[in-house]
């Protein structure tokens, strides 16, 4: 479980997941408490319909008597006995990841002024676009910028030069911050829960290519925006976050595109700042998100 | 236009809608005040995709000097020449409403509790229902009550003495206060913009039956309601109000239908609000709401 | 701990609060799991700023070798030893509840409506008013009334009677829903942290009599309101839920008091259902709400 | 009134509002068609218990026989008249606008990346500062930056340079884009109604120093943010707009203060943008905002 290096991580987090049964918190904090932790925040919860466990741990580790890199073994007899996935993270490690852009500014600016502001634990190490528009913002703040243009012809050999390049860089997480291309099976497959997606519409409404044209055409009297973690299936991935926004009769498509904005910067980061604090848990096509 | 009853109107509201033209506003605004009117409201709105000119006037026509029924009378030569639709009706009569329930009574409750704190221009004339369930509600509020079983085979005979009935009360709009049957063609030509209904979804996601399920099983993290006046296409009508509520994973999908009622309850007085206080114009599939 | 009977008795919530110290999750889960307990929520807190550790834990306890009377025994060695205070309830135990009225209807309507939904385990028995205006609306849900008039004179007075028909029907809760009465510290101090108040204001906004007016004065662009549990200072007590809705230069007066009706009903249930089901703790002026 | 330019003015905007009285709207958007205007958007308000008359007219005016710095004229009779204040605006005239700044960058950020993305009619003409921290973000988007430190001892002197300043750069719009100085009643009897302020809380709730941390102590449920003109009575002026985000006991005060910034920063742009399109009037402590 989790990739750690030894110094200044002290509070860790446990995700845990597996068919319920009987003891397991109790098993579960023992543990914890073998070790030296004092809990900070714990959520629990079962599903009563597919009667899965899901928990997420957090708490201060600076006591321990292991390395970071070892704090995970302590779980994993029980994780190996329940059949459980679980995974061990630092709130203090910062996640690598990589923005995927076309030509839209505003959802990297907001991320990338976020990651300034230190609202979450992330490190921007790279961008990368199939234009050239973003190439100057990414540089202003020093990350590197790879142009990957893509046609229907070379998308899945570039696909294979951005995974070569995700690897070399130590990518951990990928958004498509307003990304406009479709990532194939192959692709994703590598990365399974790690890429999130921001849509313009409020799923499933709205599926597929223009959205808010849709939304005018149809005369809604609110548009959204929804945060998934990507799938084979286009827009049909688990959902971490939405919102929505009111409009009017007066507003025209322009307006929609405008107000539209805010919703998937705000959608976007709120998203990816519970991924980033290890949040969320994926069962199926539905996420936990322990808020 | 409007139907109009002498006494004690003196509030009135124009809808008018045409092609929009230079002086329309001028013009019309003339006619209100060489009839004596005190303009109180105005709203005028000019689609710049369609061109289509939409105004409501609210004005004190107490020193006019047409009897209200006549009122409307001033402004057809001018709906005449630029081949606009127009309605004059007054805030202070009651629209005939006729309600139509299956078994659930929290819409139907609300609306009845709005009616006693006077919070529209309401007079709930009838209650119409496939069920007994509410029969008693009905009665506890001095309502006929009109059990209209239906079955595949009686469906359009139903709906014969349906329209018969609401010809009897003299109904001028109907509400579907989750009422589980879909009305045929026929009964919604007779109604045109006048049967509001109330979709348990944020339209258009999750069209058809069981939304609150098709919610819960996809995962979304905000549940909707939509009201929209009826067409012959299930869930298509104009969209007249909208409203969401979130949710998380905690919600088994009894507190979405818990959580949902609030919001069926809530939209559909809101959308029912406009169009008794006569604010909604409809435009092929999509409405203007002068709030 | 808990007020509980033997029967159907099988969801168990554990409210606990102390100091925060090393391996009281553990401890707490451990204890629950040994008497044959499935967790099913479980919520933990720990405030950093204050250092007190809160807990609310749910479980199925039908395996329980305990009679439901005697399960809080389990707990009282460990509340004892880390000097906590500690509640165990049911989730199907109904709280017996009083609901003090004057004049208005909606909130209590809206109570009332909810108790027959079974939304919550509430069983109101008694509704008391300083008014005559409601004793129909209780009669009609077969809830014995009691018109306690009161002046400056009779006021205390008047709260003995009260207190004593509070024991008399075995009342654990009280809802002042809409309320015009202030209650004496004598009252309330029999009824710590069990008294919930609407108040129709975003507190600390618009403390005292007639906020609707005042926020009408001020011109703000939306209004609130708060419930919460009461103490001696006025509008000052720990906020147990909020909400808000928009508001704009069009809304008269009246329409504040129309919209803000909406929001007092549902702020206050939304209060009350936390209540009811064990989510809230208090910590002097602060509430923690396990939602 | 307004100050205009004579090319590309194609959209005009009328603001009037006097006593009301009979006739008002037909003589205004007569004078607008006689002048071979047509009307885009007209809102009109009368308050019902102030009985003053307000009008926002926009309307096509390239027909026009004025030149646009004589539009206004067109309304100066009936203004005169009927004692009314009235302004003539056109909106592609992008308004020269000074932001105000202390230290923190997101006001000020958000402002400039909306002028970037042309969201509303603004010309950032300069930045205002007590101190050097954003002098490189107004460098970086080429805007004058003027570092005008203040102390209890020099702040009159330096306001007198300011005015100058302002006046130097033709400046008709201040934004305080969260500047921590208090401006005194000379400087703002200089910019009436022309000083757009964000307060970081649901004004009238935590006036003053530190709205978070009294929001933090109070444990409200919720926070907010208020945009308002400045006045001479601190956080006392006309409110333009609010917005409120859901807050819970896990909230620190960090939370607060994070959450907090996306409220100010929006709620800051939608005033500015209401201000920019003028769609406010300002009638004593509250405004009319026709949206």
């Amino acid at each position: 479980m989790g990739r750690v290096t030894p110094k200044e991580k002290t509070t860790a987090v446990l995700l845990f997941s597996c068919k319920d049964r009987i003891g397991l918190v109790s098993r579960l904090t023992q543990l914890v408490y073998e070790d030296g932790g004092n809990i900070l925040d714990l959520n629990e919860h079962v599903d009563p319909v597919e009667q899965m466990f899901s928990i997420r741990i957090a708490w201060e580790m600076s006591s321990s008597s292991k390395e970071p890199s070892e704090l995970g073994d302590i779980f994993k007899p029980l994780a190996e006995e329940v059949n459980a996935t679980g995974e061990v993270h630092f709130l203090e490690e910062k996640t690598r990841t990589a923005i995927f852009v076309s030509k839209y500014d505003h959802a990297l600016q907001e991320i990338l002024w976020r990651q300034k502001m230190n609202e979450f634990p992330v490190d921007i190490a790279l961008v990368v676009s199939n234009h050239m528009d973003l190439k100057d913002l990414a540089a202003h703040h020093d990350i590197p910028f790879h142009y990957h243009p893509k046609t229907k012809e070379t998308r899945l050999e570039q696909e294979q030069n951005e995974l070569a390049l995700l690897k070399e860089y130590d990518i951990d997480t990928i958004v498509l911050a307003r990304y406009m291309q479709i990532l194939s099976p192959v692709f994703v497959q590598e990365y399974q829960n790690k890429i999130i997606n921001i849509h313009h519409s409020f799923l499933p409404a709205f599926v597929g290519s223009n959205p808010y044209k849709q939304a005018f055409q149809r005369g809604v009297k609110i548009i959204g925006a929804t945060s998934h973690y990507v799938t084979d299936d286009l827009d049909e991935g688990p959902i971490i976050a939405q919102d929505v926004i009111r409009i009017s009769h007066k507003d025209t498509l322009k307006d929609l595109i405008r107000k539209g904005r805010d919703l998937e910067r705000l959608v976007l980061v709120r998203a990816l700042r519970t991924h980033l604090e290890h949040r969320v848990l994926v069962h199926g096509r539905k996420t936990i998100v322990f808020e």
